[in-house]
């Protein structure tokens, strides 16, 4: 799409070619081409020298600036910007076909230029709209909304939805599935889709951003197109496919049930924890694979998504009051993980601490009681120290190896939404259905 | 020492040397040289072929191996093993003094060769007698047990004693302390001292070991060495000493409030977390600075010990109950820590699990709640999406910037023995008492 004819005849007039640095008001910064698919013909789009791209409603004036040096912004920006709403979606070629759900978050959101706080609000429409490199990779069998929230406010209720329609798109014909989703949370959604999606034979792949789509520095654009990619490599794992570095080079494709967030701000953010990338994705569609997959295949998914909400994750730690196991018992929780420190204990032998008794209490009653790394990386294991082997064999928590905490936590309540027999609930927990435990760790896999 | 005169004839007579590959009944591997300070010499000394180094009542039997290569052993050693005391100590010379204050944990531990469990044993002095390199470094004016517990069961009460020790033998005339500590909570600890070691003039350095010290792959003598270095270095800070890499190269000076353990078994498990190690220490000696700190000097140190207990650590995450926040409320807590997803966040629009009114109503009632990073990596920003604003100028909860999780939760009981005023409880949790807030964070500090 090119700028209305009133604001071309005006470029001509004045000699302004497409990234020159031009003022228009107060605003000064380079002009970039109007946006190829979305985009208001009538609003021009400057990169500001902070690097975020806004548009601006043309009101017959635009010069060019003098200035040769980026300034800095001083003042908020205040302008008007353009809305943008696709205008129609790329038909199939001799593409691969793959399905895209939107599930929220930041890679859905938009900027609020007069608050600066950022809001859920695009819809897949929108975030295709956005990277139109897309439509040279991939063809969309169907992009749809299942979720308009940041994804710290959802629940089991959007793993099932989202579950749900990961195995109908793939049943009915896609060869992959990328869904976009909000960062905070997207590791315990990436291991229920793990756990839920049973069979799976082709690559369910989510993806975000740190920053907002409609900000200069956003990283979306390349996630989603390495996403695309991963869409539709010959990895049929659910997995987070994100930046790998701090610049632009590559993203990582993270097992579900291995990925974790572990930075608030940075873009490769998401890292693989007790275990290695399953590859390197980069932009140019080249897949690098650095371990053994799941391969694709055919057959049907299918989407097991009985789950029981009521367990809860807890940390023991100096001082902790062991008690809460007991008020998440007496509240009718069928299960409870908790973060044991080193090779997974807990307060044992100081009486007015100990978590033993509880524990026992807990077991006794019916609860299964899980120990998972509070350190993140390693392997536990309850034998070496005495306060481990009471832990185990007199209070009888099951000690859940190298898993996760927050792998262990979602699983649990997958685990008990199918049986309630504590012996079937402890094969279960033990038994590697998704990578979430991996046979022999490599010192290099530690802050990997 | 050298072994027997019964053991030393006996080896003459079949022309063994040390370093020879011998069999003694079902034992074979390296006969190692009797303990310098320490041993029994009627104990044979025998490293086997896993590692491990064993003692051996001499019986009258030793041959040399006929095997070349090493063998796994795959029979469990059940034979009867030395009892270590030290004969004597090493009196001042012309270097610095320390004091040693013996905690407990794994490197004060000593395995039970019948069961493979590692108890508690040792003392300071048993300690010492086990890397006599540190003769050559300092010399020491106390060698203080104040614990014999592993660091699981650690709990405030022992913090305390730990500081009040470390402020006396400071002000006594220690010129830096080594605090020899359990790694499951050494980061609690050593936090716990950051903030109670009020005026600190002189090196508190905590170490330790991630393999038991009569163990042939022990990390605990390095470990020890380095943190010799350590107390008598100009870092006037509360800080870690333990190995930075998988081999025995160098070790970190982590800052205290700003440590973390991120693996269940390897040696270099503790990491500086949005933060730089102080310095490398490296086992002969050389101190090399990574950033600024704060120097040595004169001047007493205060033991500022009010601890006020009764906080908790929750964690927010899909599904989680806030009720919780409740339940601690109506018993007496008075602050709390909750681990925040992203830049600080909790469900928030999802009625069923808001924590919002719950976390409204707790402040509301006089009790603190202060946000860190689930993430562990990065600072929290409750200003970039509307769920933060929500949580930080609704219902009134505190981002603590880039402060650890467990930081904060032992900080909060710091701060809550000095104040019971909501606005000075915030204004101190927000005050940098011992670097655990970082001014500006580095991208290379993520997974340093």
């Amino acid at each position: 799409m090119s700028y209305s004819k009133r604001i071309e005849d005006e470029l001509k007039k004045k000699g302004i070619k497409i990234g020159d640095r031009v003022k228009v008001g107060d605003v000064e910064g380079l002009l970039m081409p109007s946006p190829e698919i979305t985009g208001n013909p009538d609003f021009l789009v400057i990169k500001l020298d902070n690097g975020y791209n806004i548009g601006v409603k043309f009101k017959g004036k635009i010069e060019k600036s003098s200035t040769k040096e980026p300034q800095r912004i001083k003042k908020e920006f205040e302008y008007e910007v353009e809305e943008t709403h696709a205008q129609s979606i790329p038909k199939c070629h001799d593409l691969p076909m793959i399905s895209l759900i939107s599930a929220g978050g930041t890679i859905s959101s938009k900027v609020d230029y007069k608050t600066g706080a950022v809001y859920p609000s695009f819809t897949s429409r929108d975030l295709f709209a956005q990277v139109p490199e897309l439509s040279k990779i991939v063809c969309f069998k169907e992009l749809k909304t299942v979720s308009e929230v940041l994804s710290e406010d959802m629940c089991y209720e959007d793993w099932i939805e989202i579950a749900k329609e990961c195995a109908y798109q793939i049943n009915d014909g896609a060869g992959g599935v990328i869904v976009a989703h909000g960062t905070d949370t997207m590791h315990y959604t990436s291991a229920a889709l793990s756990f839920m999606l049973s069979g799976l034979s082709k690559p369910v792949v989510l993806t975000g951003a740190q920053r907002s789509t409609d900000r200069g520095s956003a990283d979306s654009a390349m996630n989603l197109i390495c996403s695309a990619h991963a869409s539709i490599s010959d990895i049929a794992e659910v997995g987070i496919v994100m930046h790998a570095e701090t610049d632009d080079s590559y993203c990582f494709f993270i097992r579900g049930t291995k990925a974790r967030k572990m930075h608030t701000t940075m873009r490769n953010t998401f890292r693989p924890i007790n275990d290695y990338p399953i590859a390197k994705i980069w932009p140019d569609g080249k897949v690098e694979p650095l371990q053994t997959y799941k391969k694709r295949a055919d057959g049907k998914v299918k989407a097991d998504t009985k789950y029981e909400p009521n367990v809860a994750l807890v940390k023991a730690y100096p001082n902790s009051d062991p008690t809460i196991i007991d008020y998440f018992v007496k509240k009718g929780c069928k299960g409870i993980i908790i973060e044991g420190t080193g090779l997974g204990h807990v307060p044992t032998q100081n009486k007015k601490y100990s978590w033993i008794p509880h524990v026992k209490e807990a077991v006794n009653s019916g609860v299964f009681i899980g120990i998972a790394p509070q350190t993140l990386y390693g392997k536990l294991n309850p034998d070496v120290y005495a306060n481990g082997r009471i832990l185990a064999y007199e209070a009888n928590a099951v000690h859940l190896k190298d898993m996760l905490p927050e792998t262990a936590y979602v699983k649990l309540g997958w685990v008990l939404g199918h049986t309630k027999s504590m012996k079937k609930i402890k094969d279960m927990m033990l038994t590697n259905y998704a990578g979430e435990f991996k046979e022999r760790l490599q010192p290099d896999m530690f802050l990997y």
